[in-house]
């Protein structure tokens, strides 16, 4: 951790600064990166549509702490197998301080600790920062931003409809069609149901078997089967345990992973009362969604949900166009976003209960879905840029800045110390489109000279002084008092 | 760290939940709040007109990642006595991540990554949040929201300048009055041309003396002067060493300090060149204020700025109206911002010349601020409740809620499980102004009766039942086909 700070000492201390430096790193550590304005002006399109789709729906605006004690947030990580590196964390004093894997436990020790005051249900939203101390990996990161609404304090199953049916409302709103996503929906109480009507009952083999049906994205059905069996080795020769279930409970199991709409799963066989409890939840939903005109859904028996903390509803927010993945093959995009009921994540804090259900969106995978379909043609408002030919002339020049920036037109003036030709290529590589060019001449007459170099953007390598550039066309003078007009229209 | 998550366990896993359960804390560790609507409603305000004026400037958006290598950050907290304790340092296999505590070691980190694609002058901004990891108290944040300018690679004083100037824009745009803020500007060079003059030479002499000056604000001129000398007792009894200067040289730095204006500054004797170079630079920067027809600034020797990399110009925004303190004292509100020349830090990281200057902002002591002036009075538009009498008639509420949210009328359907007066309640406590109550009768006659709570707003303590309410006034019924228009005007 020690380093030598030489570069940063003050002009007088030249002495200092001549002992060897070994400078610091300019790369980001693994799972973190920059992001450029391209990127940020959409996602706050994103950001600026899921706002006023939550506050036309009722839902208030909160904000949690990046940190938490780590107790408050609890284990809730889907990856079980690194239960305390998925987080980063830190001591402090006597206690354990964590930064928010996700914005559902924050959300669950608020409302503990203001269990008097909130209404119930309390609708909230919040949008922020998340951190997965994950091994990093290419396109995973550590850090990413994270929508969130959810209702806490009601087990009417109506909050859990209008959640899918928001998610649909800012999809639109972000310029997805209809056959662009679906809301694929199931009920945690089933597979809890199905568990107990095949009399798996053993905590580990319970939770393997829930963990095997999780992984059916990943390994097929027959990797599932495996899972469900004695075990799977996977391509690198690495063997996970299975569960060891009877042939018949895993045919049992496999029926179950096949059905294929509600029809079917009201015709499956299981008596058990939490699967029928679930089915009917499901149902309800149903009507709930006729009666929000809504139905862009599917119910989907293999949606399971990693977080272990769901109890009811579940829901995954899919895009079904086709991207190129990373070996170029054509895939749909998968999900990004999804939620569920909660019913006991509050009563960790508090004795009270407080059934609850959520939404979480990804932001900067939905970005990046976004930008794959196209949908996006933002330009920033580059700015007008007043070159400077000579310092003299400056009063002239920021008479032009003023009267463009009290006018609201985005301007600046020249602020390096270089050469016209460099200003050129600055305006160039900042993707300016107007140049102002005022000299003696201009001065003179009181007139100004802009050049639009989305026209001549090509000429500026090929050219180096003014008198050049006057011989090129796509340059027009003005009189000052036409300047506003200009750029307004 | 061990925890028992007993509360989470889904429905039919009741046995492990009689196990006692040691809840987790619902507090957040000291130096971390919880922000509710009411603030981040005027926070986005201030975000919003900060990055209007951002754009309006010819600035670019850029957002780093909240963590970087330890040592990209480096260490230069103003803070010197824990000079590790001041951030968030996490163990990465063999490296040391850290949380940012500042938004400029960052951005000199991305400009040495990126120096030859970035313009020069880079001009970028950026809005996030910083850590410090300093011992809490009261008022005393671990995590804020900072927001930066930044000019890299330009020496032209131009840039200093207009961080001024958009300063005071952003500050006119919050609201404030030009009597409610100044900005102070000085110049590092200024002291440590001084200190040459007084050849005040070692390392830790120097070091003491500035440290001394910076202290002004807390320990007042007289603090200074035994500062500078052979040391200060604070009230607590702690000893400060003292720089052990010369009365002469003490006198004389006092005498700087106690420069009113640029004229007394002009004619102060100091004849280093550090020195007269700083004169210079503060001149020409005034020069440039006059161009952009700037005065809200005032020559303040007093200001030096904690951090140890400035190099040249350096400035603070302060805040000149009155408010209370903690000891109830009436006193000015101070800084909320400032910045300054740092020419090398990007060399930290790159051979390379890079001279830079910037400025930054804490938004949660601005947003504080305006909040003591009560020049807001933000209202986030609460929805229009719909009450749900009896689930029978949800065919009826739902078209109502159909028709509010498709002409985007903020609007929810209660979505609890509780009885009228309850309703009433969650209206009540959620601020809402009106709730739509639609029985048998408004159904029957396609009809709708609004109530506004703004003017009932005391009743609902009283009353239990519909019949009641209904014989309150403030209560209205409209044809449906009246809706829309009613919540429009």
């Amino acid at each position: 951790m020690e380093l030598d700070v030489g570069g940063s000492n003050p002009p007088g201390c030249t002495k200092i600064m001549k002992k060897k430096i070994s400078r610091p790193p300019v790369e980001l550590p693994a799972g973190f990166v920059d992001r450029k304005e391209k990127d940020l002006v959409i996602r706050d399109f994103l950001i600026k549509q899921i706002r006023e789709t939550m506050t036309k729906y009722g839902f208030e605006y909160l904000e949690t702490p990046s940190f938490e004690y780590s107790e408050s947030l609890g284990k809730f990580l889907p990856d079980k197998d690194r239960p305390s590196d998925g987080v980063f964390s830190f001591e402090d004093g006597k206690n354990w301080l964590s930064l928010r894997y996700d914005l559902t436990a924050p959300l669950a020790r608020y409302s503990a600790k203001n269990f008097e005051e909130i209404p119930k249900p309390f609708k909230r939203y919040q949008i922020g920062t998340v951190w997965r101390n994950e091994k990093p990996g290419p396109g995973r990161f550590r850090e990413f931003l994270q929508f969130d609404a959810d209702f806490i304090g009601t087990s009417n199953l109506l909050a859990d409809s209008e959640l899918c049916v928001l998610a649909s409302e800012i999809l639109n709103k972000c310029g997805l069609e209809k056959e662009d996503y679906k809301i694929k929906i199931s009920n945690r109480k089933l597979s809890i149901g199905l568990l107990n009507f095949l009399r798996i009952n053993r905590e580990e083999q319970k939770s393997i078997t829930l963990r095997a049906i999780d992984k059916l994205d990943r390994v097929g059905m027959n990797g599932v089967k495996l899972l469900l069996g004695k075990g799977r080795k996977d391509k690198s020769g690495d063997f996970t345990k299975g569960a060891l279930l009877t042939e018949k409970q895993i045919s049992k199991i496999i029926d179950f992973l096949s059905i294929k709409n509600l029809e079917e799963l009201n015709n499956f066989e299981c008596d058990d009362k939490d699967f029928q409890s679930g089915l009917n939840e499901l149902k309800e939903v149903i009507e709930n969604f006729k009666l929000m005109n809504f139905e862009n859904f599917k119910f989907d028996a293999t949606v399971v949900r990693g977080l272990e903390y769901y109890t009811g509803i579940i829901f995954e927010v899919l895009l079904t166009f086709k991207v190129k993945n990373e070996k170029k093959e054509t895939v749909e995009f998968g999900a990004v976003g999804g939620g569920g009921r909660y019913d006991n994540l509050v009563k960790r804090f508090k004795n009270q209960e407080c059934p609850s259900t959520g939404i979480s969106f990804g932001l900067d995978r939905l970005l990046y879905a976004l930008r794959q379909k196209n949908i996006f043609n933002f330009k920033q408002k580059k700015p007008v840029l007043i070159l400077v030919l000579d310092k003299k002339y400056n009063d002239y020049y920021f008479k032009v800045l003023n009267d463009l920036r009290r006018n609201s037109i985005n301007s600046e003036i020249y602020s390096g110390s270089s050469n016209f030709k460099s200003q050129m290529k600055y305006a160039d590589k900042k993707g300016c489109r107007f140049v102002i060019i005022c000299g003696e001449d201009e001065i003179k007459s009181n007139k100004i000279t802009i050049k639009d170099l989305d026209i001549g953007r090509n000429l500026s390598e090929k050219t180096s002084s003014r008198e050049e550039w006057k011989e090129n066309k796509n340059q027009k003078t003005i009189e000052f008092s036409e300047l506003i007009n200009f750029f307004r229209n």
